[in-house]
């Protein structure tokens, strides 16, 4: 549109947040770095602790949308961005393959659409199913000797991350919506079936093709393709199998 | 000394804190951040919030120097970092000229000696005659519509920034050879030739295909994942058809 700049809709994501003050420091830091829409998934109450810790930051609270699962939060959002200031173990590794924040940030204005800032609960974090869920996993680099921050502290690091880069140039954009988006994983998971892909590895391997795609951040002609060539050869397979 | 760098000690000094819940926030993030010595101006006492939201940085607290004035708490520091997240006052613009975070992080190691790190007051930030003392004055970038962040917050920004540039050169990359991204495409090439691929669009889907990866940057794992499943398509497809 006459060369503006069209910047992704952010949303904060806190799922399962126990303590009041976190939420209300969010809320400050969301003001203080220009973000505006709050979601909260099963929150605490948002108690005078909490509006007393967002200070001038109480609108933010007032018009935060509560939601009572991760999917209705989320099931609107057109990329989600997970967050952990944990390493990922081993075992799990492809799940939490993280990218680090300052990577993520010099290259999320890219996306058009509704962005999802996912942040975990102060005490377990994401579950590996909400990880799973999330489009690219972000780490915040911190110190072998005490890795986990607090709540709030992780969403400024995060916010300013962004903020500090929004006015950055950007180049082409890449458009992603969700509903593509699942479908290629949809036909991924196909080709493997098909492909006799040995069942223990599947899951692991359908994380690993999203968390590739989530850091490509392909465009739309990219997603449409990549969806093309997984079909063909999926057709080729099924037309083979019936010589 | 043999190419080994030699990292300035740093040293947060907070003057004034009044809420001890800050002041434990702040211990947390510097443990985070592997920051180890804290300095306090005349603050509030150091009670069981503070230690609370110290969570596994009790350390610090106990090992905090506490100081009556700002004078005592500075005198053996070689270089003082204001911080602020107020802007300048025109009138006053010389003593607040502030250079922006990320410029200040990324030439910080540059100095050699006992660095202060220095923040104010919950409510008043620094006075005039503290600011004066200090070498630089750093401002980190927040929105007009909200400019000062809670203390512990801006602690965290800083530490983060300098953090994040010592760990530049360490921090886990994903490296992938020559060779096996070589293979990785050309395997993509042969799937594509099996599945009929039109002619006319091949090179473009393979060039699609190498900016995804590209973007993607896949660690090695990912890399073997991903090829031993286009392997197995192509095996499947040459299979079938001689059936």
């Amino acid at each position: 549109m006459d060369g503006e700049v069209k910047i992704p809709d952010f949303y904060v994501v806190l799922v399962g947040p126990k303590y009041s003050g976190n939420v209300g420091a969010v809320a400050r830091a969301m003001m203080n770095f220009d973000f505006k829409s709050l979601y909260l998934v099963n929150p605490c109450a948002l108690d005078d602790v909490c509006y007393a810790r967002a200070m001038h930051a109480k609108n933010i609270l007032d018009n935060a949308q509560i939601f009572s699962t991760f999917e209705e939060a989320t099931q609107n959002l057109d990329y989600l961005v997970a967050t952990s200031s944990i390493q990922y173990v081993k075992d799990k590794k492809h799940l939490r393959e993280p990218v680090m924040l300052d990577d993520v940030a010099d290259k999320i204005y890219e996306v058009d659409g509704k962005v999802g800032l996912v942040f975990g609960r102060e005490d377990y974090g994401l579950f590996n199913n909400e990880i799973a869920a999330c489009d690219i996993m972000v780490r915040i680099p911190t110190s072998d000797s005490y890795l986990s921050l607090n709540l709030s502290h992780a969403v400024s690091l995060v916010l300013y991350a962004l903020y500090s880069r929004k006015e950055y140039d950007v180049k082409e954009k890449r458009v992603i919506g969700r509903v593509e988006k699942e479908k290629l994983y949809e036909f991924f998971s196909i080709l493997l079936e098909r492909i006799n892909y040995p069942d223990h590895k599947k899951e692991n391997t359908e994380i690993m093709f999203r968390r590739i795609m989530g850091r490509a951040m392909p465009s739309k002609w990219e997603y449409h393709t990549f969806m093309g060539v997984i079909r063909k050869a999926i057709d080729t397979i099924q037309k083979n199998s019936k010589k």
